[in-house]
């Protein structure tokens, strides 16, 4: 803090007291009422009577503007769309919550947690994920069921690893089915909206990797892992998408003390992966299996989802593998996780590893992993349940979520490709060509017709000029990348006409058409329906890509 | 913290550390990993080995769920698409930022912002505006011009007033204009915008209250009142709207040391108020004031903005009123804040603030005051440029911020009227009616047709229930209060027939219409257009009411 550090966004910035009061006298404000002298010596920095700092977001954080925007609010309202389809109905929790409803639930990760300062008052964190805060809801409020999707924002004191998409500040994207319902039905409703999402998101070269975790369970049992060592072998399998079984046989045998044969059949299992029928129906037939409780459930559970999978006809694209463990504890039933080739690392990765060190946009390389996880949590509720006395607290949930930053930076990547998207929604700029010391310039002409197209929706700009020459009218359409003008000619306009023209080079040589003033809006319109065939714009098209 | 309250929504809940080990044991996960002691002893309550904590949300906070996220997020909806018409193109910064950033911004009201924890890394605080974070983006990245909007939450740790709508977490609405453009231009545009906004949400009772500062601090200096009191001076007059003029004399005679001239003086002037013709014809008939070089500026500007509002057809919606003071000190030109009679409180507001007492509900009552607020601020983005050395620091800036909380309120009371509004958007439910043993219940069927409608974009949902009776489809179809069924008849689909039938009361006895299984999506399409005409369902008709 306070150190002079000239990064890519950090300004080192010297104000002199001085400085600061004579500016604030003269203006003062919403953002700089009266100068408090305690401000600056906040700052630790008051010596030779200067104040310095640094105009930069804080660390992990970024400004979200410009095209990033555009491209990500796009997701978010595909996917917003594509839950409420589901009948999902949003929940909107405070950005902090009571620290003791998040105590206690990320383990060594706690220390992770963002605290707001004691200031007298009762002790609050940023929420670490969307998670708590909806089973806290669910609890509180005696929910039995409840259809919920929540995309916001979630606080993690993490290193920061840009290159990776690792922020401090990160959204969520997560819909969660609470309730208790006939078996796999919600499951399989669940991994219909993934393969709807991901089609959505214009993501077509992916797979579902899916497993059960009683089934997994069952195999460590079968293999004659002990069950208080489930979870840590379990954690174990978790690593085999990164290291060869060899690495992962040595983890289980030396660090976590298994025997070379419980290691060995828990390799010919978690080897093991397929479509759902030739999986399921090896596991069937295997008596080691077939005996073991834990391991039958979680088999006659998959027997039902492949039944509702072919229902929903997204079987072609799960693939049952048995060296799917996810990393969090708290799964009960199935688990799952979609992958895209998209989602590898480029080619040149280490290069543009290089190049984005300490830089803060996430998506200067698209890093690996999944896109997006859920699976079923039927305790989690329970919890928050069980601490309000009430026996009634068992509310089974499954849930998903959307891996938005690493599906932003697949996007980003093509719309690198594609050019074409831009940050302003303008459509049409109303420009107006006339000369000689007599003409005002039609700014209040300008105005009457921007007021049109407003107040038919049309979004439209013009330069902020009493009278400006097309020169520069053209050069403002131009940065905006806007498809069309309308221009009021110094003559033309007096016959009431204005003439209609296509922007961008190619029309160059084009005067565009003069038209009847009165039919302004109505020719506006079926020309921008006609640059916007089939009623997509820029964005639209960035998603219907690949 | 941690007494043993229970109000409307605080649960006191005790459950035993050994319980919730055993919990965890069984359970562990996303939201209960390994339990920490340290957890429990944070909350400093461990005795007679008890975890006390109360299941609600922080002071000042509250859960955005239900009808009122959906009309909440119809209301954003409607102004970001408001935003977007003008050129508007969104910004999304940090929640929270470094404190200097924030240090010496906000006056005596910087206690009120939230810091964030100290923890070995950078001094942060939640934004406690949108408008700072702004002018810093701005300032950063050395930007000349921007029409930006923001919607998001910020931040005070003000003393919650829960009926008046003052939370502690609350969002704002912003749309500004920076850059240095010819005279009021964008500040007639940002006046249009205005209007358009309150037109979109079919707020039509208003007036919008316009006056500006420079007149106004002209009006002093003619009245006598120095330089150094014209702040002090002015925030009395900004009481007006509150206090008769006798009380607000008095403050400036008796605790602000005026002369009874000058106070008398002044009055004369601030009870001046009227169409911006009307106002602006006495002021520029009135030597005084035309001799005052301040407010001879701002008489000219006005005359120019009298223009341009006549050609954005705003000028009716407009009244010139000297009283307008407006309590921000930072703003340099016009001040504007647009009234409504529903933002007054309705007769019974005592009572209801009775009621309301401690309420978590910010909409109990309609809260006193304006639903939107702006003016010009030409030196704000200046400070945080100027201290980066950067003598091109100029950025002038004209903005708006809707309130979204109290237009909330009144569209709040609207629906309650209205009760049409419901949580999910479901348009359809899928049924099976059949019987017998032999049975199974049609569910994959039945997720086969709800395939067909989410992938025609219709908002489907079925029972999750393999075989359900007729009356609990019914009640979960009313639960939902989607207005149409699909029913898959047992026998009629064995002859690939669908029933599409109306639901509700009213339509008790209709059978509905059994169709072609093939025309499924047609004719759900064709219903629900006849059922939403003119394509508006409940909650657009909301806004389309008064």
């Amino acid at each position: 803090m306070g150190s002079v550090v000239i990064d890519r966004i950090g300004i080192v910035c010297w104000m002199s007291i001085a400085a600061i009061n004579s500016t604030l006298l003269r203006q003062s404000g919403r953002a700089a009422r009266r100068f408090s002298i305690m401000a600056s010596t906040q700052q630790g920095k008051v010596g030779k009577n200067k104040v310095q700092f640094s105009l930069k977001t804080p660390k992990g954080t970024k400004d979200w503007s410009d095209k990033d925007v555009v491209i990500r609010e796009e997701i978010f309202s595909r996917l917003s769309g594509l839950f409420k389809r589901h009948g999902g109905i949003t929940l909107d929790t405070p950005v902090f919550e009571l620290r003791e409803i998040l105590a206690g639930k990320y383990g060594e990760d706690s220390k992770l947690i963002y605290n707001l300062d004691d200031q007298g008052g009762e002790l609050c964190s940023l929420r670490y994920d969307l998670t708590v805060p909806f089973a806290r809801f669910i609890a509180m409020n005696n929910i039995q069921s409840m259809k919920r999707y929540h995309i916001a924002k979630v606080y993690r004191r993490d290193q920061p690893a840009m290159t990776k998409g690792r922020m401090r500040e990160f959204y969520q994207c997560d819909f969660d089915i609470a309730g208790s319902y006939d078996s796999m039905i919600p499951d399989a409703e669940a991994l219909s909206i993934v393969v709807e999402g991901l089609s959505t998101l214009g993501i077509k070269d992916y797979k579902i990797k899916l497993n059960h975790r009683k089934i997994l369970d069952g195999i460590f049992q079968v293999a004659g892992v002990s069950d208080e060592n489930v979870r840590k072998i379990s954690s174990a399998v978790d690593k085999l998408d990164k290291s060869p079984w060899e690495v992962v046989k040595h983890e289980m045998v030396v660090e976590k003390g298994q025997t070379e044969e419980t290691a060995d059949k828990i390799g010919e299992y978690v080897k093991l992966n397929g479509t759902l029928q030739e999986v399921y129906s090896i596991l069937s037939q295997d008596v080691s299996i077939t005996s073991n409780e834990k391991a039958k459930q979680g088999l006659d559970e998959m027997a039902t989802l492949i039944k509702y999978s072919e229902a929903l006809e997204i079987d072609s694209h799960i693939s049952f593998d048995l060296s799917l463990a996810r990393g969090l504890d708290y799964y009960t039933g199935i688990i799952f996780e979609a992958v895209t080739s998209a989602s590898a690392p480029p080619k040149n990765a280490a290069e543009l590893k290089k190049k984005a060190k300490g830089a803060e946009d996430a998506s200067e390389y698209v890093g690996v992993g999944s896109i997006v996880g859920g699976g079923r949590y039927d305790n989690l509720v329970n919890m928050f349940a069980e601490s309000t006395g009430k026996k009634s607290g068992q509310i089974p949930c499954v849930g998903l979520s959307f891996g938005v930053e690493r599906i932003f930076s697949i996007l980003k990547q093509r719309a690198e490709q594609a050019s074409t998207i831009r940050p302003s929604a303008t459509k049409v700029y109303v420009m107006a060509f006339g000369g000689g010391k007599d003409w005002a310039g039609y700014l209040p002409e300008r105005m009457k017709v921007a007021k049109q197209l407003w107040n038919a929706g049309v979004a439209t700009e013009f330069v902020y000029k009493a009278k400006s020459n097309p020169r520069k009218q053209f050069d403002a359409a131009d940065k905006c990348g806007c498809p069309l003008a309308v221009i009021l000619g110094k003559e033309e306009y007096l016959d009431n006409k204005l003439r209609v023209k296509r922007l961008g080079p190619e029309f160059a040589n084009d005067d565009g058409e003069l038209i009847d003033a009165a039919d302004l809006v109505d020719v506006v319109k079926r020309k921008l329906e006609e640059i916007y065939q089939d009623g997509t714009d820029e964005v639209t098209k960035l998603f219907s890509q690949l």
